[in-house]
């Protein structure tokens, strides 16, 4: 086994999750800040691993962010509603800081690569990692690559097509769009359509979990039609706290109407699943990146 | 400049286009043969490559059809309404019969290395190609490979929301779907809509414009938000006879709504454009997946 100290930098709007680990995918010490601003945050991730003596960081931040080498802002945040964080370089922040090699992705890319290199699509090439939670992000993998582009996907915002029982169907919890995904699934949907309360409190209410299961229905038929994956992976708050995951089986295979003729599609039971490492999918995505970035 | 001829197959439903030409996009010699059964299309194909003396070739096939190679399926036709194709070995009937080496992808991603090899995406990376004629298909590259993943994507099925303005809105010409993006919007939604009319001949009609540019729009922010190509290119012949890539940009814009922050949406008459190699994009392709099948 490789015993090169590795470091994990998940970088969230609401908490910096910091671990050190190695390339297997081991964790050694983990801890949880929490995210404030930009100097005071990152001067404590700073020194939490200031003594740890990691090779490499490896790190995951929320979007939108600018994920390509290329770009003259690779490792800043972008426009983001956290002003006090628009603009500002994460990257470099903690380059000048610990002065190690690093990798940069976002929080559902790394997320995506620790269920491809550690989890349950281990071999896969082609997958789509989702989170349900304070928000909803795709991380996605295509061709064995994580995917940028032009910036990166932003699949929670895809318009779905309202649910006639859904009473906040058009006064949508997203800022930007009156009735896309997250603005119908996510968190703060669920706070405003039933009083306040989170996913998992709603979790025993068999109507409402059919409504948001058949939006999640809704949104993974489109991402089957536009990557083609070999598997999808849910995580975050509101999958991980509710049976959406799996009510949602039925309700793709309803959006699709048999549209996709594959293998895949006769086994939805192991290829729309709940994220298999408990919760540490995100750390030892990073650790991966880290790794990586350590072979340069 | 490499003399080596190379042969072009764009195998469609409707009809099969035969084409020679080098591996810089020069097409040579070019036919259209109908398609009728697999049989008798493919003798008729082969006789016509026979004493071309082609190196290698490139095919570009109507979809679904298998295009990884890993598949015990790789070069079928899939599960396909034209019932005498489904489950030909396209690809393994071309090499039969004329033995040498072949390339083999959908018909919209030849299209899409049309454009990325020789056409206005050349250099970059992540681009969607899509088609809107008698159905609808998207071609993608990420992160520099055509996509592929479980099968191939099949974009064009993605769901969009009713337009209040739309007689036939729930009333699609998709035997599958009731309000996809195909169902709405190609060539036999259009005749269906509008007394057997083409879009072409629907050209000048500015409802009927704004409508189909509505669904359009609507449809690429979805592949913006899912895909993030750096560009997307539409052809095909509902795209190449009305205004209604030029219209749907302002409609696309309309979608995000300001949620995608990056310079290409402010250049969105360089982002989302017609095709640029007047209507060879698949053929050129071709050329270049042959190129590619014959450097191993």
């Amino acid at each position: 086994m490789d015993t090169t100290l590795l470091g994990a930098l998940e970088a969230g709007g609401t908490k910096m999750v910091c671990a050190t680990g190695y390339g297997d995918g081991t964790v050694v010490e983990q801890i949880s800040l929490p995210t404030t601003t930009p100097e005071e945050t990152m001067t404590e991730v700073a020194a939490w691993f200031a003594d740890k003596g990691v090779a490499a960081i490896g790190i995951g931040a929320f979007g939108p962010t600018a994920v390509n080498p290329a770009s003259p802002r690779y490792g800043q945040i972008l426009e983001t509603p956290k002003t006090a964080w628009r603009y500002f370089d994460m990257l470099g922040s903690v380059i000048s800081r610990l002065d190690v090699p690093c990798g940069y992705d976002t929080d559902v890319n790394v997320a995506c690569l620790g269920e491809v290199t550690f989890g349950c699509a281990k071999g896969l090439t082609d997958v789509v990692y989702l989170t349900i939670g304070t928000g909803i992000g795709a991380g996605v993998l295509s061709g064995g690559k994580l995917m940028h582009g032009m910036m990166h996907p932003e699949a929670g915002h895809i318009r779905v097509l309202p649910d006639p029982r859904d009473p906040i169907a058009h006064n949508s919890a997203c800022p930007y769009h009156t009735n896309c995904f997250e603005g119908l699934v996510a968190g703060p949907a669920i706070a405003k359509r039933w009083d306040g309360k989170s996913g998992g409190e709603m979790a025993e209410d068999a109507e409402a979990m059919d409504l948001l299961a058949g939006y999640l229905g809704q949104a993974l038929a489109t991402y089957i039609l536009c990557y083609s994956p070999q598997k999808i992976i849910i995580g975050g708050g509101v999958a991980d706290h509710t049976p959406i995951v799996e009510l949602s089986r039925a309700k793709t295979a309803e959006w699709l109407n048999n549209y996709i003729a594959t293998p895949e599609m006769h086994d939805l039971d192991n290829y729309i699943v709940n994220n298999s490492l408990e919760g540490k999918q995100g750390i030892m995505g990073c650790l991966e990146l880290a790794r990586q970035a350590l072979e340069g």
